[in-house]
């Protein structure tokens, strides 16, 4: 299938090169956070952020630090879902998971110093008007809150969602959704694109969130460990709630198709001279097989 | 002894109004974050922030936001730290730790949660102009990063200092002062003080973090538990390396006063015609018995 392979090579080489311990005391934590940085994917978020440039005309290439902090984040929060007192995974990526690797509590910190490097990058890196950067990093820092990443994952771990589609889809919004949003949200936000192009930006990213979260879900059930590179079927022995405990395999394929269908169009919408990349990366999220 | 109770008055009361969560589904991490951040304390960090708004002749109220974010940083640190897989402390200002109160998955949760809002904080809500703001984050972001705080736990939890003085130092200067010297150069930076003077109140700072630890490590032996709010002795009993262990008590108390001196003079360079909540805060840091 095809993915914007050239810009998650610029992806991969950016994060590849990222240093962040200024003396020799500290390289321990900086070995456990490029242990989990550099542990491969499809990058989906940073590759989102550059194609979501170069939809707007720009080069995706100049908004490189603000994607790699996409996937730092996001490197942060599989790490702590991760931990024994979380979702209790050992293996991530086909590898032994952070906490396994380095201990629990190098894992918590390796988290923690992801996340602030991060912000670090993006502050201090990425260029832009500076009332626009704030903007992008407000956004950064509220997909990742309480209302967002974080508070998705507090809902899933304490089993606290409303029941219905409505208290799945607000659980799946703030885990998952949120920061994908926020990789189209917040490089609209740094080019500061008027409010009408923004709104069909955001009705696009927030339907590429949902259809995110049902193929993971359905993922975890027909997958293998192996194309999955964790042990397949663990939201269901871990009595989670997802799209396919909520309405069947067979119910969750047919939403994931209008949920496709969906996003598709409201990306026509929002971008109508065609937008080649995240086309191709939508058409990636729905069709994935890992 | 005197203490700018005016300005812990002000932040006690903007941290009391602050609500995270905007829908039912997250009022429990809200409840977990409120727990923590509300326990009480001298509020040191946003205090030194505010008077260094006085300082530098700017009203201290105007920089709330940032201040409090200081404190939520504290607090996420705070809880972190005394998770079972780190200092694994069961009470914190004479409370059950957050962990105890609402289990470990939610306390890591927590502080996350206190660590995004409180750049989203700073980010949405500190008036400033847009550039001095980006530094004053960008400052916040590397005081907590692998170069400060998150760094100085990694090297305390890993016993991987460097022997003698200068190894304590590190460890220290990462693990509370670059948080201590952020309240105060944040400031600055949000102020736009001019190069000689952001010299002048950054060696103040540092040293006065300097201060802070050589007396934390004197009370930690000290100091009685209700004093403290948690058990006493308990860097000896953790094998921790103080300046208590380094040198000895006598030795570490003197070298306090030498530090209380020369936080003293750096102020009195930084502020020439005076600062008086500045030094009433320095003399509450050397004298303070909890």
């Amino acid at each position: 299938m095809s993915y914007p392979d050239e810009l998650r090579e610029q992806v991969e080489e950016y994060l590849q090169q990222l240093r962040f311990s200024e003396g020799p005391a500290t390289e321990g934590i900086e070995e456990a956070m490029l242990y989990s940085l550099l542990a491969g994917g499809k990058r989906i978020r940073p590759v989102l952020a550059l194609a979501t440039a170069g939809a707007l005309g720009v080069e995706p290439q100049s908004v490189l630090p603000l994607a790699a902090a996409l996937e730092m984040i996001h490197s942060y929060s599989l790490i702590h879902d991760d931990l024994p007192a979380m979702d209790d995974d050992e293996l991530r990526r086909g590898k032994p998971s952070c906490h396994v690797a380095f201990g629990e509590d190098v894992a918590i910190l390796a988290g923690d110093a992801l996340y602030a490097e991060a912000f670090r990058l993006v502050l201090t890196k990425q260029e832009a008007e500076p009332l626009r950067l704030l903007a992008a990093a407000g956004e950064l820092a509220a997909a990742t809150g309480v209302n967002g990443m974080v508070g998705g994952q507090y809902i899933d771990v304490e089993g606290v969602s409303v029941a219905g589609p409505e208290g799945l889809r607000e659980l799946h919004s703030r885990k998952t959704g949120k920061l994908i949003n926020a990789s189209v949200e917040s490089v609209c936000l740094l080019e500061g694109v008027d409010e009408e192009r923004l709104v069909n930006f955001r009705a696009f990213a927030v339907e590429l969130g949902v259809l995110f979260q049902i193929v993971d879900d359905i993922l975890d059930v027909t997958g293998s460990d192996q194309e999955l590179g964790k042990p397949s079927g663990s939201d269901q022995r871990q009595g989670k709630r997802t799209y396919v405990s909520e309405f069947g395999l067979e119910e969750a394929t047919a939403l994931a198709g209008v949920s496709h269908q969906q996003a598709r169009e409201a990306l026509a919408k929002a971008a109508p001279s065609g937008a080649p990349q995240l086309e191709q990366i939508t058409d990636f999220i729905a069709k994935r097989e890992s």
